[in-house]
């Protein structure tokens, strides 16, 4: 398995993969990498609704502006908030963001490819999500995340930028 | 290296560090990989100050509730968005929390060993940071990264929980 900073330096947003389901075992895996972001008072205050059925999908595909992602990926799964756990407003998107990038990590490294897509901070996204899947008023969706094979992959762009470092002052 | 996914497992908040400095190298090297962050429309919104002056990091632990971590952290990040990169009010926060999941993981696949503490969501605690850094208004300060080498490590919590996964529906 790769190490870290490559898995780290690798990972792409993919939007179309190959025709292959993809394991559940390695969904678990994946969902457990999620599960060991840190959190603010260790609350984890997130939920996971895997979808693997073509026909929800491609369904979930047409309530967000930006998901052709979901075209092809075999497995979406959607992120959410559970805002009874939080401590202060604002902090379930910060721990569902971590537990995201571990995800989007963990399937790099298991050499799948995903493309984080935010349902937050629209309301009217968010909304439409609520009502589809019935979720409880404490359960807010946060984000979707497309998982599959990639079709094919991009190489590491340069993001390094060292202007945005600073040294003891701004 | 370690392997992605033991680095996501391993990852702990360590809040004492033994008195070693930290090579600017390494340092560099887990900007950059905040720098590799997933980000909304890929506008990457965040800016870094690096502390590594004991002077200012003890002053910064005194500007922040709970920053006991900075007693014995030989160097601390601040991590900043900038609002000017914002497609959408909530995105920059988003996008810092991604860069900073890949900081604290590269950090531990380095060696080192971080504890992560939120400015933003606490306005006064924002406005503190805003002030004593003359940060410009667009600037603003999201969260504080202890880094050092580890006095001691915790071993692997059990954080899996399957009673957070649901299937094609809530």
């Amino acid at each position: 398995m790769e190490n870290t900073i490559d898995t780290i330096y690798d990972r792409r947003s993919v939007r179309k993969y190959i025709d292959k389901e993809v394991n559940p075992d390695l969904v678990d895996e994946i969902l457990r990498a999620g599960m060991f972001a840190p959190s603010g008072y260790n609350k984890q205050p997130w939920e996971f609704v895997v979808f693997n059925k073509k026909e929800i999908i491609n369904e979930i595909k047409n309530m967000h502006p930006y998901a052709s992602s979901l075209e092809t990926a075999p497995v979406c799964i959607m992120v959410c908030g559970d805002t009874q756990k939080e401590l202060a407003e604002g902090f379930y998107q910060v721990d569902c963001s971590a537990a995201i990038e571990n995800m989007v990590l963990a399937a790099r490294a298991l050499g799948l490819d995903t493309c984080w897509m935010g349902i937050y901070p629209w309301e009217d996204v968010m909304a439409a999500f609520s009502q589809r899947f019935s979720l409880p008023e404490n359960i807010k969706p946060f984000a979707l995340i497309a998982l599959g094979y990639a079709e094919s992959r991009q190489p590491r762009p340069k993001r390094y930028d060292s202007s945005k470092i600073h040294y003891n002052k701004w």
